[in-house]
């Protein structure tokens, strides 16, 4: 007990600080893939951000196992904490918790569920199709035969990987980036079962609603 | 509530004629692009077609907007209203809406609910398909390596790519082609979570009625 | 009301007779297809076979038809057998009408609902599959640049197309291929549809039936 | 009654042995797929395990069998089990089965529902995906014109086609291997099926309880 009220009240005076090393790791991941020949003192400069923030998240995660009374439990209640703390690439996914985390906290949502549910959904589809391009360039940059040439190329192949369409103009060819495409088809596959049950609850929601409403207009 | 009911009798007033200016523009669209070489009198007949009904399309929404008590809620609510406005080929999402509205105001709609979003599914499917198909066209002619070389190419194109098929014979290689084709696969992915809502819950809904039908006939 | 039941002991008549015109039209148009240089007095057998059971179709609705005290009524209800009338390669589709009717006369029917309708879907694929595949074959035979060159190569688009995986190693390159493999891809979303909704709905409520019976056991 | 106790009994003796078995059998298949140039005597000692362990499937299949008071019932009943008899390389699925037995066996299960169907759909996934990635290795290795070269490349095949994406850059070119694929989409369909449903279900349901618990915590 006491110790969840501790990780709550950490949480939320980290949560801001997080939110900002996400987006900077974000930043020095991007630039370290898309401007690879910078300044040395750039070049550290990046490098040290990169493993500062990489830091900041190691000791958020590290502070709440140590405050949660049973932390076999946390761990493996929040997996997606240790895996986000292994592959910080992965860390819009915290920041689309936390996204959620601030919406549910109003007492009066702005959004109805579904459009909760399908914001976060975009959400999700841009952060991790943004870090899965950036992988999947810098991974297949100068491999032979590679199709994808340019950032615009892997931009472009998330998208046709996220909405499983796959023309197969450019896919990639080494072992890492097939890695990556499988884990994006994954992603790309649950995505649209959130589209699909969101979608079509709403649509027949709102048909209902309409219609009732019509009706009630027609008896006045 | 005044503003309410003017908009309301504003909007039953101006129906007919955003129709046949929507399909006015759409028909000046297509002319503009599938028949580029028209002679001088014809290309200002066209032009002022266009600019025509994209001028009505926006006067129609600025008269909304003043008739509005709250505009800055009245703009946020119909956020489509403005995109279509900004962007008049997104104009058949309109017509949905009008048909869609028509649809509702029948006190005896004469297609069940499912039977409903399955037309607007299918108005939108092709509404979208065509001005997709004569926006990728158009962006794509001469460019190098283009394999969208006709109308036909991308009409074929469009509709490989709203069922998320894919198959790769022709894709737009251009970027502004390409971040059509991404809007389209939104559009397919959004447009399948209709599909498959609709026809699942119809299709298990029919077997329901059809089983009960039989038990009771083989009870007489 | 005479009308209908006079429609209903027709139907009955005509079920066994019509199944069998059915599989001797599909027959016939594979002998068509697949074996072009037969003999004259076989290829007007089987043309006298392919006319023959597209003229049982038209007696057939024509009959239903004239029985029911609405034409207009009926014809709108009944637009699956018009279509089937003008296209005879669809008459799977009402092959698998009877096959549903005939389930669902049985008081007590084999199989769940789920079952019925994923009986239905795997019916309806392998027979559209089977019609479109010769259809596409036929069409694709000798056009330049075309890449279904056998009907092996034929029946593999069509799987490749109603799952909407679309390797696009084989794809239709005329007009008349490409607007059949609109139609499948079409019949590929609705059937995915069908398959998700029952194959979800089965596995949810087969595991709520056995935890619940676990939980019955180990209270024992 | 008293055969259907017998046989509970004998399931419970033989499961994991049988378990065991399995994963014998998948190994012997894998190294006579992949490592097919190995000493004589390396040679016979894998086909003893193959064929030993197939002999063990059947064994358990025939016991079965005749320990039903009703044979012909219980092979309608589990026509997987046949199935498998027949295709050991789809032991898998049995395997999947005796997870979700031993899963609901639990009084207080450790997943959710939706967490088990989970964990079901991507076990199923990761050993059809490996067995399917093996057969269509083997079916192609050799063949004019393939593009499934490295079992690595039919492991990423797999993957394309499990999630319906469907690059096109390998495919299989054989009709052995275009008849693994259509079993590989069919599945793969099936998959995206138990996905979208348990993810849907999933997301709409924490979403409603995360709702509930934020306004109970504003009404405190």
């Amino acid at each position: 007990m006491r110790g969840d009220s501790a990780i709550a009240e950490w949480e939320r005076y980290c949560q801001v600080p997080l939110l900002v090393a996400s987006l900077l790791y974000l930043a020095a991941y991007t630039v370290h893939v898309l401007v690879p020949e910078v300044s040395p003192g750039w070049h550290e400069f990046w490098l040290t951000i990169t493993f500062g923030t990489w830091a900041a998240f190691i000791i958020d995660y590290a502070v709440r196992l140590g405050l949660s009374p049973s932390r076999w439990v946390y761990a493996r209640k929040h997996w997606l904490d240790l895996l986000v703390v292994l592959l910080p690439l992965l860390r819009p996914l915290r920041m689309v918790q936390v996204y959620a985390a601030a919406q549910l906290r109003r007492p009066h949502p702005r959004l109805s569920l579904e459009g909760q549910v399908m914001a976060l959904t975009l959400l999700t589809a841009l952060l991790l199709g943004y870090s899965g391009s950036l992988a999947v360039y810098r991974v297949e940059q100068g491999a032979p035969g590679a199709s994808i040439l340019t950032f615009g190329d892997a931009v472009w192949w998330a998208c046709v990987t996220l909405s499983t369409t796959g023309y197969g103009d450019v896919v990639p060819v080494t072992w890492r980036g097939r890695v990556l495409a499988v884990l994006m088809m994954a992603v790309g596959v649950a995505l649209i079962g959130a589209v699909v049950g969101v979608f079509s609850s709403w649509l027949v929601q709102s048909f209902r609603e309409k219609t009732q409403e019509a009706r009630r207009r027609s008896e006045d």
